[in-house]
């Protein structure tokens, strides 16, 4: 395991893209692994969590999410922007060396048959829970999150720390166009 | 209509929620209205928009949105972190003056029989897709978006400006226990 990298309770998991961020989805079936961005993926319950995500039907990440039943959603940081904007831009069909040149690096994890994307801040590996109708019709693929990491240096005992990281280390917040938002300043209210 | 709110076309609608903001629901069946705070809303399709939110069974609005088959997904702003906590926290079971005690204050637009939540920065007005499936396993439910709106003062020619706008027009994007994170910079990548 790479350093700074720690499990994260799957209790608290859901925390992990609860604000909305931007995310990575990674897939693999035999020799083809694919990276993608999504701005469609919101957290769906607590426990066991899952997750939603679309994924279009031109996406070769689907098919290989179709085929191996297992996927990674990541969140990547503001370090990671032009991969990012890259790797949601580029299709592997159009480029076979789509994830060299977007400069994704891959890393595995013991126990887990699917890639990791490098550099980002938080990791939640899924299993698919097919739902047809909702694939066909919406596009929309719902997986059970079994395990989840991240990066001590922004997410440590079940709690982000965008304010006090590193500026690098901020969730990306995609609009249309190109234009992200990064995330921003803490805010808490009174206590009710 | 309120001064600063303008219509945004349906086919830019998507670009209110994509950045993954905290969302009002707002719903009235009859005489009962209700407001909660959702931090797990997404958009699902550009054309027709579509949007997931989901809406927990012991949620008094899950039950005014079954009914009435309709509902207002809303961006609350920086400026609403206290009534976006307390709608998020307190039940209309708990209080019946629910609404008045949290600061909310509803209107009406023309056409469209459902409450609006005054404040927001954008307002997309929701028709329930049926999925009994969806609704009783997970908790999902899909709407289509029949008119959308937002505070020119944020959101004008189908972008968000928040890095020009004052900063309490940011959207709140909540993790867990109270905290949130507003919005933060305009990030954009060099041209691929």
């Amino acid at each position: 395991m790479h350093d700074h990298i720690a499990e994260v309770p799957l209790e608290k998991a859901y925390r992990l893209i609860n604000h909305g961020p931007t995310v990575l989805v990674s897939a693999q079936h035999e020799e083809t692994r694919n990276v993608m961005a999504a701005a469609w993926a919101c957290a769906l319950d607590f426990s066991p969590p899952k997750v939603t995500v679309v994924l279009d039907k031109i996406a070769k990440t689907r098919e290989l999410v179709e085929l191996s039943g297992v996927f990674v959603i990541q969140v990547p940081t503001a370090a990671q922007l032009q991969l990012t904007r890259a790797v949601g831009s580029v299709s592997l069909q159009e480029d076979p060396q789509k994830l060299a040149h977007s400069g994704v690096e891959l890393f595995s994890i013991s126990g887990h048959d699917v890639p990791f994307v490098a550099g980002c801040s938080a990791w939640l590996a899924c299993k698919l829970l097919p739902e047809p109708h909702n694939q066909s019709t919406y596009d929309l693929f719902i997986g059970e999150v079994v395990a989840a990491w991240a990066d001590t240096r922004v997410f440590s005992d079940g709690h982000w720390h965008f304010e006090r990281a590193h500026p690098d280390f901020r969730s990306l917040h995609y609009i249309a166009g190109g234009h992200f938002y990064a995330i921003g300043e803490a805010l808490t209210p009174s206590v009710i």
